[in-house]
């Protein structure tokens, strides 16, 4: 049964390499699993047909024969259960692997993504400065004694969590922080890593031709 | 094999009835699971013990033989594995169980939360009043249609919805959303729900006489 990547047509250049289907296809890399991708109109993505598939109106959604699911965390502990390249199959590396995607998602991603949006409008103080700091510390103690976040070994976990981190990374939040940044670095230079950002780039770089048209 | 959920020994007035052990204490009630309440010293939080355990300072976590378990959402997708009550066993009741859980984890804690805690301070104006608001008005349109966020029945996943919702509800967020504020109501009409707050106020209650003790 083939994989399908559900996102948007386009989007505009800012967040081309960071939509999070990167994550999906970064995993089916990883894996050698095949997909096909299936573009959402961008500009309806706030319409009915788009939240049927994804109530937020969000990419991206997995399509894996009669199952739909959405939230890039939940698409990829699906695809964990598909090779054993991204989950362990043992208890104890399951479970560590689960509570660090789990992690990036709830302790990393719900400081850093505000953080992010909130430094979009230029703030003089970013209110969530201190708060994303110290998560960001404790992070760096944790990851100075690992190459990958769970079980000794990449995972889905590291996936969640490099990704996360690219933000922050990208906004100077690691500068002072060697472990973080080096393990974005490693993560980041993995094949499939490269591979799947070119590709979604790729991707939207394609529509931006028909837009002209359209509009033209 | 008795579970054990690692909890402070006792928090301010303030987060009594919050803390998020009592995401673990609801699903065990709900399954009738038994477990035992470990406590770590609350003044101790940062220090390498505690850190050991969960790496930014903080509780639940949760032991279940070998296993230790921090972020409450991996804690109840594991404890979802030893009972259909918490999780179904199908797979595409899994699935949907698993993407909601996720959901309330990284759609709307990741808004929720800062939100709040920003709003802490009382400043003029909310930087994320307006994400908050869209999400949260996405979710209405989910739950104007269904009791329960997923599988057409109560699971994990509404352990962490409605949890994730009560604090925007106590800070009059939900106020024109009835289908969000009828569900928060459900869900804490829920025996095991009520009984799982009460025993964890009563717990952090019993501390405050020890430290008092201490500090005369």
């Amino acid at each position: 049964m083939t994989l399908t990547i559900c996102t948007y047509d386009w989007v505009p250049p800012g967040p081309r390499g960071f939509v999070r289907d990167i994550r999906l296809r970064w995993a089916c890399g990883e894996a050698g699993l095949e997909y096909d991708v299936r573009s959402m109109p961008f500009d309806d993505r706030q319409g009915p047909a788009h939240r049927a598939q994804q109530p937020y109106g969000q990419v991206p959604f997995l399509q894996d024969g009669d199952l739909t699911i959405f939230e890039s965390g939940a698409c990829l502990l699906h695809l964990g259960e598909k090779s054993e390249t991204l989950m362990p199959l043992e208890v104890q590396g399951r479970s560590e692997v689960t509570q660090w995607l789990i992690s990036a998602l709830n302790s990393i991603e719900t400081v850093t993504v505000p953080w992010w949006f909130i430094g979009l409008s230029e703030p003089a103080e970013n209110p969530l400065d201190g708060w994303m700091n110290g998560r960001l510390d404790h992070l760096e103690a944790v990851l100075a004694g690992r190459d990958w976040i769970a079980a000794g070994r990449f995972s889905i976990a590291d996936i969640l969590m490099v990704d996360a981190l690219r933000i922050p990374r990208d906004h100077g939040a690691l500068e002072e922080r060697v472990a973080l940044k080096d393990y974005v670095a490693r993560g980041t230079a993995r094949p499939a890593f490269v591979k799947a950002r070119a590709d979604q780039i790729a991707h939207f770089e394609a529509a931006d031709a028909t837009r002209e048209t359209a509009r033209s």
